[in-house]
């Protein structure tokens, strides 16, 4: 594909992306594909000579559309938001056109230092501690997931607790991990990776809000001392995943403190909350923290992956993940005088990640970002009303910033009825989880296009499928 | 940004693309960007207010662009190819524009379904033994790089030597891991970070030509078993990083299997050779292999991230990284009937990359990808003729594909002061190794445009930095 073949299908493709964002109110949010549904469309074996990229467009719109559960539908509730925007995708597809490693500095120095620099811009932006500000001991960088950067603070946390025995001979001692039952999947998925086991981490009590409990950690602690074990690794997160909850991250950084335990804050979800000053409470205590993350990719307008991960020793991660084989040194490297971000994360290619981040924050501004996050949490706050309103319906537990969590009170079947009712209408796509055993419907407002007649109409197609299955 | 200024930009950043593959000869190769250099044009703090994406586009051509090394450039020899095309940009694009999740098969059926077929057809395309189809008890899945493949498998190895108990109560006692001394840095990265220690990895004696000596590794391997060692991992190597060496997998396979030993075979940059007929002896014995990985995103015109990682029993790897929080569950998923990547790998979201090599393939044909990959290896052969008719040059091991290296025979300073003389002159960008420790010349042949002119005038390049060199 020449240049000039290039700029004529990038026109058709960059068309058929304002189309989709022009029609996608009338698809059905969560794809109705049965499963092999896809795959029994697509020929059993590839082409053996080239096609015309006119067929690959055709293929697109037949095939794989009816496959897509449209996560950037304004319709869109589940899960989480995993946002994104023209800004975002224009600079995924400059990344794409410019196709650099990132792995060392020399192998593309704006690559780094975009990184560097747009990493240290979102400290201003979230007030975040300046501990965290490459001028410091520590830094940032764009990890893939808050998943890989828990990763990465436990195994810097775990070599910084054996002093890097661990690194050297393998992990020779129960070494702990704490969280609160409310914590993400990867903690644990974490905890198993590193080696220390998933029967080394304490999931610990959480209060009647879902957060930690910061006395039964305490407790856990101590226990684990007393019995000759070795804690090395707290998170704490800041909007779980389950239900929104913000862990008393300051109470728990005091404890982390006085054991001399690695502090980890995973704020993947509502760090970016803190945009606005009157949200910043959710960042109360994080100069307490050894790390952090926050993802510009969940509700930040950039398209996935961007997870901005925070260390206060930059050091210890790094020895932690340093490789330097003779065919990447180079004099730039062997000055000292640059940071070689393959040393801050598992993989060691990395893409051009920081160009859509900057893209994101040069076309908003802060103020827009600010808008946009003021705007979700309102709409969060008009739903949770009418929910209150309702009396088949309940709040499980109080909206702090944009996911409701509730349930009819006719019990867990019909909520679960309701679910799949409103969910196969292809109307709106909404996910549930379990809290205190209780099936928990969750609405997270976070599209970027999602305006107050969405979720007026999520309401009402909730409603009404309530009356049809109480109808049944 | 609304569709029609989606669509607006959109163009332009399409143009800026395409302009940028039309003048990529005319910028020095590697950046000549000094450490900071970048940093210090852009503005301390971030905009309050968005900004013109014109301002956007001007500061990527005057602040970003020289600080670019240019990976796409033909004229770009270093460390490995990372090539890209128009349709793998595209493709990305795409991506980034549906900005769906495929963490479960509900989340977008397609992007599960498009992985899960299109590395069936990498299975054809490569001539892959059949226990690593969709249909057999194996599978494939895409990974962000080799690096993360290799920690995969040996995770999904550590597991199986000691029946999922690691996974509970940490690693207890030592295992140890194989891989040549030629092997990838990221085999010793994924050996600490499994929690095996650096101490385990087992750097196992070469042959002349680089290739791991079968014999000394049953003979490591019997040491080790005599000491009350547990061996659990090979990797077996299909061109190295260093000098392109291909490891003996067949009977590094047999004693994998003798011992009852997880063989992982990392082919990230030689698998693809096997698209054409006469290179398939790459692929000798790979049928013995657990697991393997060859990279797309290396050779095969399909811009990084794309690891095509495959395993010949998927339960024993998804049982090591599987997760299932409440908030995930779902009617497909307990069905069983479909596939959730998110237990195939580290993170637990993911892009949908599949879409950038179904497009890669449709475009190329295989018979297409075939005429590029012939085309490199033709070229790497006369680069190779001319410097062995060269009396002041070596080639230091045989050429087997697209990697030369050598070396000048006035020694180590002089390779090296020819190597800066011609990276610092722009007009190309060659990396060195050492190997036998010798400082090695690397000329890797591999970006999906370089032809004939710029190998011959690469060749003239150092031969008159050579000159200048010994005149100075």
């Amino acid at each position: 594909m020449d240049p000039d073949a290039f700029r004529r299908y990038g026109r058709e493709v960059v068309d058929w992306i304002a189309d989709y964002f022009e029609r996608i109110e009338t698809l059905p949010v969560r794809s109705r594909a049965q499963p092999g549904e896809i795959r029994a469309k697509l020929p059993l074996k590839p082409p053996e000579t080239g096609e015309s990229f006119d067929a690959v467009l055709r293929d697109l719109d037949e095939i794989i559309l009816p496959g897509i559960t449209h996560w950037q539908s304004p319709n869109f509730f589940a899960y989480w938001p995993a946002n994104s925007s023209g800004p975002a995708v224009l600079g995924e597809l400059l990344s794409a056109g410019l196709a650099v490693q990132g792995m060392s500095w020399q192998t593309s120095p704006a690559c780094t230092e975009l990184e560097t620099h747009v990493l240290d811009w979102m400290l201003d932006m979230l007030e975040l501690p300046e501990r965290f500000r490459s001028s410091s001991a520590g830094g940032g960088v764009i990890q893939d997931t808050a998943s890989s950067a828990t990763l990465c603070a436990l195994l810097a946390a775990r070599e910084r607790a054996t002093d890097f025995v661990t690194d050297r001979e393998g992990c020779n001692r129960p070494l702990i991990a704490y969280g609160s039952n409310q914590a993400h999947s990867s903690v644990e998925k974490a905890v198993r990776i590193a080696g220390l086991g998933s029967e080394r981490l304490r999931l610990v009590d959480v209060d009647g809000q879902y957060a930690m409990d910061a006395s039964a950690l305490e407790s856990a602690i101590e226990a684990d001392l007393s019995a000759g074990l070795t804690p090395c690794f707290i998170t704490a997160t800041v909007g779980t995943t389950s239900s929104g909850a913000i862990d008393p991250v300051r109470a728990i950084g005091e404890i982390a403190q006085r054991y001399n335990i690695w502090l980890h804050v995973d704020a993947a979800m509502s760090g970016t909350a803190a945009l606005c000053p009157e949200f910043r409470f959710v960042h109360d205590g994080v100069e307490l923290a050894d790390s952090y993350c926050v993802n510009p990719h969940k509700w930040m307008f950039t398209n996935f992956d961007c997870d901005c991960f925070y260390v206060a020793d930059r050091a210890t991660l790094v020895r932690t993940l340093s490789v330097l084989p003779e065919y990447l040194r180079n004099r730039a490297t062997d000055s000292g005088a640059v940071i070689d971000y393959r040393d801050w994360h598992i993989p060691l290619g990395r893409r051009f990640r920081a160009l859509k981040l900057w893209l994101v924050i040069r076309h908003y501004g802060v103020e827009g970002l600010r808008h946009h996050v003021r705007r979700h949490v309102e709409l969060a706050g008009l739903f949770q009303g009418w929910v209150e309103a309702d009396p088949d319906f309940e709040v499980i537990t109080p909206v702090t910033l944009n996911l409701v969590c509730f349930r009819h009170r006719g019990g867990d079947a019909t909520s679960q009825a309701i679910m799949e009712r409103v969910n196969d209408s292809g109307r709106l796509f909404l996910t549930h989880t379990r809290l205190d055993d209780r099936f928990v419907l969750r609405l997270a407002i976070g599209q970027t296009h999602t305006e107050q007649r969405h979720v007026e109409a999520a309401w009402d197609a909730i409603r009404a499928a309530a009356a049809d299955v109480a109808g049944e």
